[in-house]
């Protein structure tokens, strides 16, 4: 075993207690300027609750706070290639972050998208990050006014189980073959991990925040990762204005339970599905396969593609792209996967106007 | 009541129950191209620690997790007007994008002093945001292996008191005179709100990320905001490699406590704080009363400069700036606060070299 093994094995059973700044060290300068029109934050959707002061964890007096809003951040360059706008929406455990400076301080999606002339929007999951979660029975528990049991859990994903489930490596801690995710940050990858709220009132306020945002900017390719990749289908069956494409990133399930008239609707807006490699690989999560998940997907795109839509799915082994993690935004190729993306984009005519 | 009070009155009762999408229509467009040398986020800090099944909300297997951890965002601009950075520590209940685009869709103090040619970092405080929280607790008391009364508050912070607390208006729903906050957007300042974890594990694993976020980047001017007050001093009683200024805006408490010993090694960096116009207006929580704040905090600045240091106060109205709130970062005049601060930092030579 040599030592970047070994490092790795360090890693995954928590042997390395303190986590240095050496991602910070490490970042990447950038080639040239990067050059804003603009850039900023703001928040969407969201509801006044009237909450006691129980509910409010004992310090304020009772009163109104908003729920269910959706943090967005974005940037928008100065020269624009086209009207394009990359809406960027994480998957569980995570927050917008995973689209920007990867774990060994490459560039982000956030930044390569921009320079490449589009204007991006990255979101944080409603319940998650920035836009913050509703904190009332956690404290109504505390106060003995609800039981215990009525707590919604908070999820979090070990790095354990990241490392064979999200495919970076082996059960016995050895990188995949041509590891395409930067194993030696697992460490800085640990650290964006962060509680994810389990269940979130229906219908789910993501799916409301994205159709608004999406109404908004218009001409929004909508980009989702993992758990959050149904999240544009659903969007698009709440309302396809401002939507002109939808690409999952190794999208979890296995897009079933869509009736006709859904596949239909959803038939009207071009459809991109990228899964990587060793999509067999040992996952730690019984029942939860990434191979099921390609395989329901494309039966999905299928059905999409007969109704007279435009679904494509590239697994990226076929097409000679190998290693690659559950991670695409982050592997090493990163830019090579945001590229199939663009370059898709174009062929499908996703350009200017509605 | 003209239109503007109606609707202030109603938010601030609730009424408005569907918040609109109209902050981001709203936000003004830059002046000129933003020219950035690099942009990007990393984390800081963070232990790894082992986690149970439960303790992981019942999905992942035992293993190891990341905890205390900081997100960090950062701006550095292609033209330095010097070597200083700023990093940006929000307040209670808020998140660092309290920094960003201002409620009412103005250039956040990120942008602006990047413009002014500073390096700027923005953080979510260990527990917040991005930054996450360590979750295990309640899903421990979920799975009724911990009771309920040792759950740590999340607090949140209500539209109503913050509207007094915060001295944007008076009890009767009315502004207060030449109010600087933008009264209208306070729809959209409850949306920056975001559940603040009570307690953290001792010690305050803020000051050492900070403490290692100034190691790293040097030359910087460490600014806080009300309860993040007194976190540039206690990073800078940990170490003071790196730290080359203190500004605190609206700090909270009193600034009490202090030993001579540490009012000595404070001493040695100059320290500017800042606070806002109609300090004693109601506050709606009993004794927590913005001018105690700034007579105990100017008490402190007086026993500092005794010890030899170079502490200034400023009370914005003595200079007859008029209306401003606890959201100085916020205000109208934000900009004119932020060059309150770059003015200082050049009086007290806080520039190239350490």
């Amino acid at each position: 075993m040599n030592m970047k093994h070994l490092m790795i094995v360090l890693t995954v059973f928590g042997t390395l207690t303190s986590a240095s700044a050496q991602q910070y060290a490490s970042i990447t300068a950038s080639p040239a300027p990067l050059v804003l029109k603009a850039q900023g934050s703001f928040y969407l959707g969201g509801e006044q609750e009237s909450q006691t002061k129980d509910e409010l964890g004992g310090i304020c007096p009772p009163g109104h706070v908003t729920v269910n809003q959706m943090y967005v951040r974005y940037m928008i360059p100065q020269e624009r290639t086209d009207s394009i706008s990359f809406v960027l929406v994480h998957g569980m455990h995570l927050s917008g972050k995973c689209w920007e400076t990867t774990p060994d301080g490459r560039m982000g999606w956030d930044e390569y998208l921009v320079r490449k002339g589009h204007a991006v929007y990255v979101v944080d999951q409603v319940g998650i990050g920035r836009s913050g979660f509703n904190q009332k029975t956690y404290n109504n528990v505390l106060a003995g006014t609800v039981k215990h049991i009525n707590q919604t859990p908070f999820s979090r994903k070990t790095d354990e189980n990241s490392w064979t489930n999200f495919r970076f490596g082996t059960k016995d801690g050895k990188p995949v073959q041509e590891a395409q995710f930067p194993v030696n940050s697992l460490e800085e990858f640990s650290k964006q991990n962060v509680p994810h709220i389990m269940r979130l009132p229906s219908p789910d306020a993501n799916y409301r925040c994205l159709s608004e945002l999406s109404a908004e900017i218009k001409n929004v390719v909508l980009v989702s990762h993992s758990q959050s990749g149904a999240f544009p289908l659903e969007t698009a069956l709440r309302s396809r204005d401002g939507i002109r494409g939808m690409v999952l990133l190794e999208p979890g399930g296995t897009g079933s339970g869509y009736s006709d008239e859904q596949i239909k609707q959803l038939a009207g807006i071009p459809l991109l599905i990228i899964f990587g490699d060793n999509l067999t690989n040992e996952t730690g999560m019984p029942g939860h396969v990434w191979q099921n998940s390609l395989n329901g997907w494309s039966r999905l795109a299928d059905a999409i593609n007969r109704a007279g839509g435009n679904a494509t799915v590239i697994h990226l082994p076929d097409r000679g792209i190998h290693g690659n993690s559950h991670m695409l935004m982050m592997d090493k190729n990163s830019h090579q996967i945001a590229d199939i993306v663009l370059d898709w984009c174009m062929k499908n005519g996703i350009k200017e106007g509605e």
